[in-house]
């Protein structure tokens, strides 16, 4: 049986995966789930196919995982990622789990937070954002993309080294996230803007692909500030 | 030349990093840092120790390694853990990544920062507590509490199944923190309390040894509290 992948394009996580299994040519049966219908909050859902209630998630068989991160190893280990995207040399291998642990309270946590208060739960809820939690969190943004140029970028083109690595799929994935509200992280980065570009450049054309509803509405959002 | 551990015993994951060291007798020099006395924020430090200013770290050589899972799967491969710790086998450790991949924004978030709002802030500036912040993160760390027993304790007696596994060691030593302010996680819930007991138990003497201050200050908040 083919393994199934269960995601939503607005996830940042799940597109992270996405493209990880379609450029590694890995067979998957594509499960959507779109959580802004709530499709995830059923009994049903937490009983037969998620005990979390959250996406991305897999089953291979019968064997049900969650938590992207633990997802990219066990498929590297199951199925076989390139070399390059998460290597089997130890120390190499260490660096990029550094930075998939250091993300989770840093990238993951603040430009999620950011784009809940400022575009998920306005779209929700039909109500204005409250400004003063957005504010709060763009404030993290900002912190967070600073460390991503000192700590992260500072001696070498990509997160972990001079080659693309899962590690920086997966920063991409969440930076591009705030440009839902409107707000691209990168501005008045260069150095973080010549990155992103590197990996959208080396992903395309499933790079775009998973970013097409984030694009389009983006795409609104900045012919709304016009 | 032998693997150096920097740590803070008043820090979680150090201490669970401690402990997994000596119980699998992996030979380190133990190199503590004293976070309350602010050792780590001088450039000095910056430069030739620890990039990101945090513990727990491991110098292996000239291999510098920060985030505590991260280092949990390097010692594996270079060192060795015992197996059931562990696994090789590729489900089960999948199974102890997604606990290891979910703590970072459940047990690990929410406890640390109650504590830190209920404890360490008024320790370092000898200030009041801001209540109304030490209850928000308080209904955090039930929520959190709650996953724990029906997320990941509802079919075995360990987090991962039958066995005592890393992902209990990361547990525990979260859930011991908030005792450092005179409350304790685990009360009123019996099927937490006898996980708990059970990891410390299987653990002795070196839990106890890991865990020494913060029992010290436990002990003296509920004496306060008389």
């Amino acid at each position: 049986m083919v393994l199934k992948y269960y995601y939503d394009l607005l996830s940042q996580p799940s597109r992270a995966l996405y493209i990880l299994l379609k450029i590694n040519k890995i067979p998957f049966e594509a499960c959507p789930v779109a959580l802004r219908n709530g499709e995830h909050l059923t009994d049903e859902f937490k009983e037969k196919y998620n005990r979390f209630q959250k996406v991305p998630f897999i089953h291979d068989n019968n064997f049900i995982l969650s938590e992207s991160v633990a997802i990219v190893r066990y498929i590297s280990r199951q199925y076989g990622l390139g070399e390059e995207w998460y290597p089997k040399e130890s120390k190499q291998q260490a660096l990029i789990d550094e930075y998939l642990e250091w993300q989770h309270n840093n990238t993951r946590l603040y430009l999620a937070m950011y784009t809940q208060h400022a575009f998920i739960i306005p779209m929700l809820k039909g109500q204005e954002p409250d400004l003063k939690k957005v504010d709060k969190w763009k404030k993290s943004v900002y912190m967070t993309m600073d460390k991503i140029e000192e700590l992260w970028l500072k001696n070498h083109k990509y997160i972990c080294g001079n080659t693309l690595t899962v590690a920086d799929l997966f920063a991409a994935c969440e930076i591009e996230q705030p440009r839902l509200a409107g707000f691209d992280p990168t501005e008045g980065r260069p150095k973080l803007e010549s990155w992103l570009n590197s990996v959208r450049n080396e992903l395309e054309p499933v790079y775009s692909e998973a970013h097409t509803f984030v694009n389009k509405i983006a795409a609104s959002q900045e012919k709304a500030k016009l």
